[in-house]
């Protein structure tokens, strides 16, 4: 039996929760953990806590459930800290965003060449970088030895800035390297007698190995583009084989994976029509207006679906809640698949905390893709910068694969190298406090178009900001 | 006596010719030595010929002046082979700007970020840095042992692609670290007393020591900013103390030095306006179209000057050139200062060839400035990537400065990296002769407004161009 005790920050995601929580249930070796589930929003908090509960229940797990509201209780004797947290919400991304693009930067300032994902800000929110630093710093003094799994965005910036700055054991975790199963299966292959791996940063990954059946298969991912007709997506979020990922794959030689797609330069996102060429009708990928807003329904929808669930759970606490949600998410193909996956006892979510902490706890090794610092995995990246990397996990630790073969050194010069170095911008003025150094990156943006709109939107976002200089 | 063979290549530049000739023949240890003058243009080559040997004779030197046209005997069993040539010429130069601002790259696609100065082309003028290994090449197999000299821009790009390519002695110089003198006598310090030491990459130095009297004098410069009441150019490239200069001071801490201050983000170089703002009335820098006119127009009114001078000489063969130059020169302020240095005896142009060629071979020890691999001198930059740093010369060779205090880490990281990462993407677009390289590289550029415009001018300039790739 486990005594662990596990923490999850930010646990009002409730879809993020449960499948952790799901996933929990049905590792064996992880009984009798306690699961600390922390958020600021008292009413998700005692949603999440009482769908969690009742889920762990009905599925005969030995689980014990403790929420709070206080960051400090939640750490307190952890063993392992799951931060999901999103310091202020969409709703904060969403004004940060509006308030660039009055001043003319389409989809917000955050939104940078090789960093397009709409939820992923490097720039304007230090209160959640912040809050990376403040949780390590916590942890050195209320669960010594504790592993922090970072799972909120910005996970590049994030891994690199807590692994720089504190001693805490922490990796950053990911989904987006499962795209490669889902290209698999799109150019007919089985995605589970693929040998893989993939490298580069969080969001900037691309497949360095892709072997079938003993053979380099890349040459079948070219045949796919060169052959195919035609290309729809099938949502916003469908873009593994779209035009973007065929030019990107043509040009860097690897193919971008998972969320990397999205993040390209401005050739691909320079405005509406044309990031519809790029990822297709009728959206233009996840982070056109519309692609965002269809994002943005979804969450409305299962956030509703969440509540709906807690009431029903609440009004008749008898009832089971696996029938419930498969009544409920029927009218909700977007969450059907996710639900089916979330109650089938064989099935885990593809989260990668659970079966990290049983790896590390039970010495149950495990192959996870996950964020370190560089250490030489890939060379001509400096070694305390965070990397995306497969990597066999024990009771003795993270032991990085040795990539075979490597990272095309077009990728690390003409993609990794621009977005590293947009990092380090990001984390000093971070890091500074200082608002002329975002001017100062915003410079180097191609939508700026004078000193003064960087100025200006960066004294709207920060306040009058210090050191903005100019001419007598 | 001497028994060099010293080949200027491209020494139809006339002034520079003269310059290396005035001060050859005030190098006593130097007299004996056979100059070889070289250059495709016959006309330039037989007027450059002409003035230098009668400013030779008239100045009692002993050198022996050969010309040819032919590149391989000018190489043939050189020395020294001092390389000036610009191929293409200015012609060049304007066409390809013209091109660029017909698809709406104000000042043409090889102005880029960090990479301003109107004739330093990085990115259409293959022939030049196809030249710069050519001539290696030759020197390789047509005069081994020799050094290479190289004076032609890109001295960056020039100096890192031979040193990388080809075994051949080679150092690259400018005279860009001048301007630490000239700041110093304008705030009030006497040049000759000042310590100093600059470090970065060429067209990109930053004043690293400047110390007087034993102390550190940089607050002299930031009290000369603060408390200056106006400041208006002497001519377009007097901008050391611009507003560009200081607002750069300020944001990276230490004092661009030479052409660095015009080598500046886009923030400064916007347009036309934008130039005047932060370089001054009425021209707005050297890199404006009215500066790089009134630059143009100075070049035209020295080319008509050795026209002249050498006519009146070729006319009249014992008539005094050194008098006959004074006299032309009286209408031509720009170049009044620099015909008196010509002439004194004592004093030495300023362009560190011949000085660098005495300390080699006869020990002269002196310091110079030059462009080597970094090899460790500035933390942070790879060891094959060239920079420009104060070193010791002497007979044993090119003994870099340690350097004290280092370049600010701001500089490295927010102009150095990115300036170096275009250089890296311009060496690769080169030797691979890949047009799409110089497309991807536009799509990094704030100008570009779309794939089609990158696509177009690129096309435009390289002809249809490979491996250009759009959706279907």
């Amino acid at each position: 039996m486990s005594n662990l005790k596990i923490s999850i920050i930010g646990a009002g995601s409730a879809v993020f929760s449960l499948r952790l929580v799901s996933d929990l249930y049905k590792t064996p070796s992880l009984q009798g953990t306690t699961v600390c589930l922390m958020d600021v929003d008292e009413g998700r908090l005692d949603a999440i806590t009482t769908l969690a509960t009742k889920l762990a229940e009905e599925n005969g797990a030995c689980i014990r459930f403790e929420k709070s509201t206080e960051l400090e209780q939640a750490v307190d004797g952890a063993n392992y800290v799951i931060n999901t947290a999103m310091l202020g919400g969409h709703a904060f991304l969403e004004k940060m965003r509006a308030i660039g693009e009055k001043h003319g930067y389409f989809r917000g300032i955050d939104t940078q060449e090789f960093n397009m994902v709409s939820d992923y800000y490097t720039l304007t929110n230090w209160q959640q970088l912040g809050f990376f630093l403040q949780l390590a710093r916590l942890m050195e003094r209320k669960a010594p030895g504790a592993w922090m799994l970072q799972a909120a965005n910005p996970v590049f910036e994030g891994t690199t800035l807590i692994r720089r700055h504190s001693p805490v054991k922490m990796v950053g975790f990911c989904h987006g390297h499962y795209g490669v199963l889902e290209v698999a299966r799109r150019i007919g292959l089985d995605p589970e007698k693929v040998d893989w791996q993939v490298a580069g940063v969080n969001h900037g990954i691309w497949l360095t190995r892709f072997h079938y059946a003993g053979k380099d298969a890349t040459p079948l991912i070219e045949a796919y583009f060169n052959e195919r007709e035609s290309w729809a997506p099938e949502n916003p979020f469908d873009d593994h084989l779209s035009f973007a990922a065929e030019d990107a794959f043509r040009f860097y030689g690897q193919l971008p994976v998972g969320d990397t797609v999205r993040n390209s330069s401005w050739k691909y996102h320079y405005d509406e029509p044309t990031k519809k060429k790029w990822y297709g009708e009728p959206w233009g990928g996840a982070d056109s207006p519309s692609g965002w807003k269809w994002y943005q329904q979804s969450l409305e929808q299962i956030t509703a679906l969440m509540a709906q669930l807690t009431r029903l759970v609440q009004h008749n606490p008898t009832q089971n809640l696996s029938e419930l949600i498969l009544s409920q998410v029927e009218q909700l193909p977007a969450v059907f698949m996710e639900a089916k996956k979330l109650l089938d006892g064989k099935q885990l979510s593809g989260e990668q905390h659970i079966p990290f902490i049983d790896a590390i706890e039970n010495n149950h090794a495990g192959r996870f893709v996950v964020n370190v610092p560089n250490s030489g995995s890939i060379p001509g990246i400096a070694d305390d910068v965070a990397v995306e990397i497969p990597a066999l996990v024990d009771s003795q630790g993270i032991h990085p694969e040795k990539l075979e073969p490597g990272l095309h050194e077009r990728v690390r010069k003409w993609y990794l190298a621009p977005r590293i170095q947009r990092m380090e911008w990001a984390l000093e003025a971070f890091l500074k406090r200082d608002p002329s150094l975002v001017v100062e990156f915003l410079m180097r943006d191609p939508r700026t178009r004078s000193y003064e709109q960087a100025k200006g939107v960066v004294e709207e976002i920060f306040g009058s900001g210090k050191d903005v200089h100019e001419p007598k």
